[in-house]
């Protein structure tokens, strides 16, 4: 008789929807698929690198943090886009779900807790749950376009609260954080003793520009401790090449705890390719035309989007200034699976706003990645299933 | 206030040895490094294989167990050495040490508990911490050469135990499982309902032959669950290029569920880089030709070290069979680290058996790795501090 864990008892009940897109594929089906996110798969631009130029790809150095020109090359990256960082506090992994992982066991016991944002995407609950940790929601007020509110934060906390995730931009309702939110947050954080988990992967991708706008909080002078995380996966498009990155930062004590920690747990993993982090140099090279061509493409996703909506629609485009994903307000009924059901009759999918914990209200979300051509033929039957004519 | 972990609370009071180490280095004193395990580092071949080639390196299908190709790759490579496998099976990691963090999560809860060989390199203990999980040593009788007891396995059996851990062959302790050991050992698994995790890690580079000897659990019809790991760190000398696997075997039902299981936890990390996956295939053509010139690396250093031995002398090289290293049993006076602390003075580093949690004698380990030129260089003061003129 095998026994296995609690932690790993996740639910296997198949959804109607994945059940559905399942059936189209089996029958050959063709399908718009509004829910690919996967950004090499769209038609947007690959590096022009040789990972045959790599001198020596196979010698190895143990290095818990990653290669030193590796890291150096990630801070030189971080201080272009106006975070002035010192290397020795970027630390390498392969993927943000990695650094997530460390962060976990670095700042939890089991039993902990953790807070997140809701609504966002559902990855920091299972890893959290993975490391026996619980992953509280704190709610984005829908009010303020789920921005974040520091209070809402603040009445999550207990006794158990470690630590604080903030997705910058949020993920999929793509708010950035604004410097007086930044400091109410880390005010909270530093009263209670809580790490700050920055989750910066679409910072890059801003629509347009605000006033008062984080893009990234390393380097800023905060009073608590502060985890920055990003990848070449979003950053220049490429999550097939395992590599992500953290920066360390806050009161300089608790900084260099964290990291003489983060070391223990980084040796036993050592994840990171060797070839990948001779290559980085190049790499980040290639994401301003990555991030160029992507920003192209989702704002004008995003523009035909709204170009599409009838001036009298019972749905709303919710408003936001970054990411990938556009968020729609729907009617309650027929509601959020039902009319994800319908569009896949049409040939159309898209995700229900339960997949990211909307709470109250019915949404979908749109990837605002497929080519214009995929995008602007799912519109038709996305207009249609969503405006039924008047009358009905 | 910033609070951490307790699993993270690893001890950091500096070890009289690599304290001493480090000030060699300071001063930029030589050293005979028998304490060197980087295959990459030591003059052995390294791949002709040109990342150059691998079409379409920055594609991205994420695989929560890894390509097919490269599954496929795995499987074929474990076939031709005996174990008929399913790449179905097989799943691959970033390294064993994610797949150990894997097996920990999918069997233990907090608080559960593993057993670990002792003497054994000390990285489950570690990685165990981490999962919030005990570690909890059976002795490897030093009466029968470290072999495997399957009796001193059950004793440590209790209710919170989940997993047993056999490292084959032992290191550093270089002794292969046997048949009649794995059927007492699997028994035991299944009557208590534990996984056997089997760490194979070494298990291409016997010395000799040997009747009976299993280099493998995977493909052979045990009752208990079975684990078998391995990778490309050590049966191709590849530690940089992060790709280790692992089969999945043991009765179906459980073997299922295992894998479903495992399914979730792969796709929240997705760690392996996809050029890595896509030159498998030419990466594992290679092991042949880095297992041929390792071995006859080991053997002849060991054959020197044998040599090297007086006939009267108050040490012994431990009999072994396989692995990477040498094993030494020396005078309990001065013991391990005074022994080490004066080879060092003579320029030469070797490592303390409490490294290895030896238990009771008093041992030092060899790496067999280095160069035939250091390794002999390294004999003549290693003779001269274990065995000191007579008289003294």
């Amino acid at each position: 008789m095998s026994r296995f864990s609690l932690r790993t008892a996740f639910p296997r009940t198949p959804n109607p929807l994945s059940q559905a897109v399942a059936e189209r594929h089996a029958r050959g089906l063709p399908l718009l698929d509004l829910a690919e996110t996967n950004p090499t798969r769209v038609g947007l631009p690959s590096p022009d690198v040789d990972l045959g130029a790599i001198p020596d790809p196979f010698l190895y150095a143990p290095e818990p943090f990653g290669l030193p020109s590796a890291r150096e090359a990630v801070a030189a990256h971080l201080c272009q886009r106006g975070a002035p960082v010192d290397a020795a506090h970027v630390v390498l992994s392969a993927s943000t779900s990695e650094a997530y992982g460390w962060l976990l066991k670095l700042l939890c016991d089991p039993g902990d807790t953790v807070l997140v944002p809701a609504p966002g995407y559902p990855l920091v609950d299972v890893l959290a749950r993975l490391e026996g940790v619980h992953a509280r929601p704190y709610r984005l007020p829908g009010v303020h376009g789920f921005g974040l509110d520091a209070g809402q934060v603040e009445a999550a906390v207990d006794a158990r609260t470690r630590a604080v995730v903030v997705v910058n931009p949020g993920n999929p309702t793509g708010h950035f954080l604004h410097d007086g939110e930044l400091h109410a947050l880390a005010d909270v954080c530093a009263r209670h003793g809580l790490a700050l988990i920055s989750d910066e992967v679409f910072s890059d991708f801003a629509w347009d520009a605000e006033a008062g706008r984080v893009t990234s909080v390393a380097g800023r002078p905060l009073p608590c401790l502060t985890f920055s995380l990003s990848g070449l996966s979003k950053v220049a498009g490429l999550p097939g090449l395992k590599l992500a990155w953290m920066h360390v930062g806050g009161p300089a004590h608790a900084r260099d705890e964290a990291l003489a920690r983060l070391e223990d747990v980084a040796d036993a993993a050592l994840s990171v390719a060797t070839p990948v982090q001779l290559a980085l140099p190049a790499l980040l090279a290639h994401a301003p035309r990555f991030q160029e061509a992507l920003l192209e493409r989702v704002k004008g996703n995003r523009e035909r989007l709204i170009q599409a909506r009838p001036e009298d629609a019972a749905w709303d485009v919710v408003p936001a200034h970054g990411g990938w994903s556009a968020v729609l307000r729907i009617p309650h009924h027929p509601g959020e699976e039902a009319t994800c059901l319908r569009l896949l009759e049409e040939g159309v999918r898209v995700q229900p706003g339960y997949f990211y914990d909307f709470g109250g209200g019915a949404y979908l979300v749109l990837s605002l990645l497929p080519t214009p051509e995929v995008f602007t033929a799912a519109l038709v039957p996305l207009v249609r299933v969503l405006s039924p004519p008047a009358g009905r």
